[in-house]
């Protein structure tokens, strides 16, 4: 029987690669790349980094081509989904080609595959195929925002209190309900803008781990203007920004 | 300058440990281990474990004894910063006593010092005080929902959902606002039974990395009974229990 392996890398830093990710890399006779298209040559470089830092020998790499995803779809979920599937497709034809019949292969995951991360939907459609039987274990990961919150020296919870974690296309909807404490991801707008007026702070990281990290804190209306310009001047310069936020506002009682 | 480390250390299981956090305990002189009263022999033999394994030599550790918490009083946040504040008496004793003048000192946090943790409160009061100055940084670990989801082999949250971090103590007022995924920790009243009539799943997991891990999983109203046996009956055998769990409930629109 083959087996899949999605390990979790950490949020950038080759160092929060755990004894329990080593050793599942260091089983694998294939690294899968599902490679993104937004990805640059500097993610490219941090991965191999990762390898061969951690791993004996050199496993092999298979580099697994992003199919089209279509972001101008109004219906984000269904995008989402015609995409995952797309991608179950390609995964299932690499894994039967590339893996000898009891043959081990590894995912490498950014951050924790439990976190706002597709590899285990897309491994989970690939079984759900039915042509093709292995057996797959998840290794966890450091996540960006906990990355964030140890850079920052804060905790995201207040005493018995809520976290919300959520996106920034759902915070641009207003506030969560439920929480007065929300870890906000894949936010490409600056949606914390719109809380600038409001008794609100945001603690902000991006490029965490790496040695681009910048961060910010503070009251959002007296942060927010330099987050933004520091955001899209970052993203100029390098072609990429992966970035994460804690708002925190007054308890509602 | 004297130099506090707060080290995640993951969820039990020793491979949880990252090479930042091997890394900084390293660095440390002194370890401090903070008791727990509900601590048993087999967490401090877990935490010796992990120091055995990946710390050269072996650094001298002080116990820091635990004060009294009034659990019985109904106001919870107040008894919970009274103890918070007495700790950082002892703390800051045993951080101006243990540490030379340019000694490191490293406290050990399982799971992550981001999630429903005091080390961090209670060194921000050390410092508040104002008697001490030290640097002090953090060092982010493998929390147990992440171990959880791994086991489960489970995503917190579903296609750009949101998902709640809350604790058993919220849990029992009711399904919180604001996210169908919810992530339950501190829970020692199993108040995930109110939902047993609902169409809710529960992904549950016990003793999370160790050799004693129970995972359970299912519709609430089939599982929920046999959860709290288990749950009550490894309380029973070992002395203690750590457990957390994911509630799923279909999408409200």
């Amino acid at each position: 029987m083959r087996t899949v392996l999605l390990v979790g890398v950490g949020a950038g830093d080759p160092e929060h690669v755990t004894v329990q990710a080593i050793k599942a890399l260091n089983r694998a006779d294939v690294v899968f790349v599902a490679e993104k298209r937004a990805e640059t040559d500097e993610l490219v470089r941090l991965r191999h980094e990762i390898l061969e830092r951690y791993v004996e020998g050199s496993p092999r790499t298979v580099a697994l081509p992003d199919p089209a995803r279509d972001r101008s779809s109004p219906a984000y979920r269904e995008a989402v989904e015609e995409w995952r599937a797309k991608r179950a497709e390609v995964w299932e034809k690499a894994i039967a080609g590339e893996l000898r019949d009891d043959g081990c292969g590894a995912f490498l995951v950014w951050g924790d595959p439990a976190i706002y991360d597709s590899t285990l939907a897309v491994i989970d459609q690939v079984l759900a195929r039915g042509n093709l039987e292995f057996a797959h274990e998840v290794i966890p990961g450091i996540s960006s925002p906990q990355a964030l919150a140890a850079r920052q020296r804060i905790a995201f919870n207040r005493v018995g209190g809520a976290v919300q974690i959520t996106t920034g296309r759902r915070l641009s909807a207003g506030w969560p309900e439920g929480a007065d404490d929300v870890v906000v991801m894949l936010d490409s707008d600056c949606a914390f803008t719109r809380f600038a007026g409001d008794e609100v702070d945001i603690y902000w990281g991006a490029y965490l781990g790496t040695e681009d990290e910048i961060l910010r804190s503070g009251r959002v209306g007296e942060v927010a203007e330099e987050i933004r310009k520091l955001r899209s001047e970052a993203r100029e310069r390098k072609g990429w920004v992966m970035d994460t936020y804690l708002l925190r506002r007054s308890p509602r009682s």
